[in-house]
C-alpha cells in the first residue's frame, strides 16, 4: 500500500477509500495483511483523479464510468458508449424538460453534418439546453457559429476515434475515451480561452501583428 | 418585482438574492415600495443565470465577471481580459505548482502557434494542469493531438472575435466573451460527444456509412 501511495502519488487513506468505494479493483493478498498491487492499479488509481479532479465527476458518477469499462458486453461500441453516457450523468436537464425547437435544431445539425447519433445519447439533451441558455440571452451570432463549432467537432473526433481503435484491449480503448472525453474538453477550453486573447490582441494593436 | 420574475422567469426570491449580491443592479425607484425595472435588468437576470448554471460558476466567481463587465477601464482590451480570466477563477492549480516542462509545453505550443497571450492568462496554468494528466495517465496519442486542437480552437476564435467587435458597447461584448467563453465550451463539449460516437459508429459499421 505505501508503495502504490508513493508511486501513484495519492495519499493512502485516499487510496483505502477509493477501495472502499469499488473505484479500486483490490490488490492481490500475499498474506493476510498484505497485499500486492501492480502497474494497472497505478493506472486506474491516476485515471480515478482524472475523472474526480479534472472532469469533476462526483464518486457516483466515476463508479458509474468505471463500472461501464469493466462490462464486458461483448459490443465494443456499447462500452464505448456506456462510458460517454457516463461521463455526461447529472450535468444536463432531462430531455423531457426541453422546448420541441431546441431539440428540433440540434436534430437538423445532426442530419446536416450526417452524423448517426443514437437517440439517447444525453449530449443531445445537453446541446439543446445550451442552445436554449443562448437564444435567451440574445446571442445569436455564437448560434449562427454552430456549423463552424460542429465541423471543428467533427475534425477531431475523427482524429480521436482513428487513435482510439488503434489501441489494444478494451480497457485501454475505454480509457482512451475517457481521457478524449474529460482532459480533451479542459484542453480544448483552456486553448479557446489562450487562442481568443490572441485573436482579441492582434485585432486591437495592428502594429504588433506585423512583427 | 413581479412583472421582472415573469418576464425573465427567475423566481422572485433569487432575484431578490441576486439583488443583495450585487449580482444585479437595483431598479428605479419609483416609490418606496415600487422599483421599476428594464430590458437591461432582464438581459442580465438571464446573464447572471449561464453564469451559475451553465458555467457552474460561484456566486462569488461571477460577482468577478460582472464587475470587471461593470469597470470602466478605458481600455477594452483590460475589460475582455478580466470578464474572461474572471471565469477561470478556481478553475485550476496556481502556476507554482505546475513542473517545468508542462508550462515550457504551453509555451512551445503558444510560440508554434504565433499566439499573443499574456503571462497571466490563467489558461496557461490550466492547459499545463490538463498536460500533466495526460501524460500521467500515459495518453500520449492527446498529447500528439495538441496542434490540431490548437488549430481548431484559433479558427473559433478568429470568427468569435470578428464577431465580438462587430458589436455595439462595452457591455454588449462583455456579454458575448461570457457567452462564447461559457456556454462555447458546453456547446463544443456536446458537439464533440455527438461527433465521436458517429465517428466510431461509422468506423465499426461501415456498411451504414454507405448510406
Amino acid at each position: 500500500m505505501a508503495e502504490l501511495s508513493e508511486r501513484s502519488g495519492v495519499p493512502a487513506p485516499t487510496i483505502r477509500y477509493y477501495l472502499r468505494e469499488g473505484l479500486l479493483a483490490p490488490g492481490h493478498f500475499t498474506s493476510p495483511n498484505q497485499a500486492a498491487y501492480d502497474d494497472s492499479h497505478v493506472r486506474r488509481l491516476r485515471l480515478v483523479r482524472a475523472l474526480l479532479e479534472v472532469g469533476g465527476l462526483s464518486v457516483e458518477a466515476a463508479k458509474g464510468v468505471i463500472s461501464a469499462m469493466a462490462a464486458k458486453s461483448g459490443n465494443e461500441f456499447g462500452v464505448l458508449g456506456q462510458v460517454q453516457y457516463g461521463l455526461s450523468v447529472g450535468r444536463g436537464p432531462a430531455g423531457a424538460d426541453l422546448p420541441p425547437d431546441a431539440v428540433e435544431r440540434v436534430n437538423d445539425l445532426i442530419a446536416r453534418q450526417g452524423w448517426q447519433v443514437r437517440d439517447h445519447n444525453p449530449a443531445r439533451a445537453a446541446l439543446a439546453s445550451a442552445l436554449v441558455t443562448l437564444q435567451e440571452i440574445g446571442r445569436d451570432e455564437l448560434l449562427a457559429a454552430l456549423d463552424s463549432y460542429a465541423a471543428a467537432a467533427d475534425t477531431l473526433a475523427r482524429r480521436e476515434t482513428d487513435e482510439l481503435l488503434a489501441l489494444d484491449g478494451e480497457e485501454a480503448r475505454a480509457e482512451a475515451v475517457i481521457a478524449a472525453t474529460v482532459l480533451g474538453d479542459a484542453v480544448l477550453s483552456a486553448l479557446r480561452r489562450l487562442a481568443q486573447e490572441s485573436a482579441v490582441a492582434e485585432r486591437l494593436t495592428p502594429d504588433r501583428s506585423a512583427d
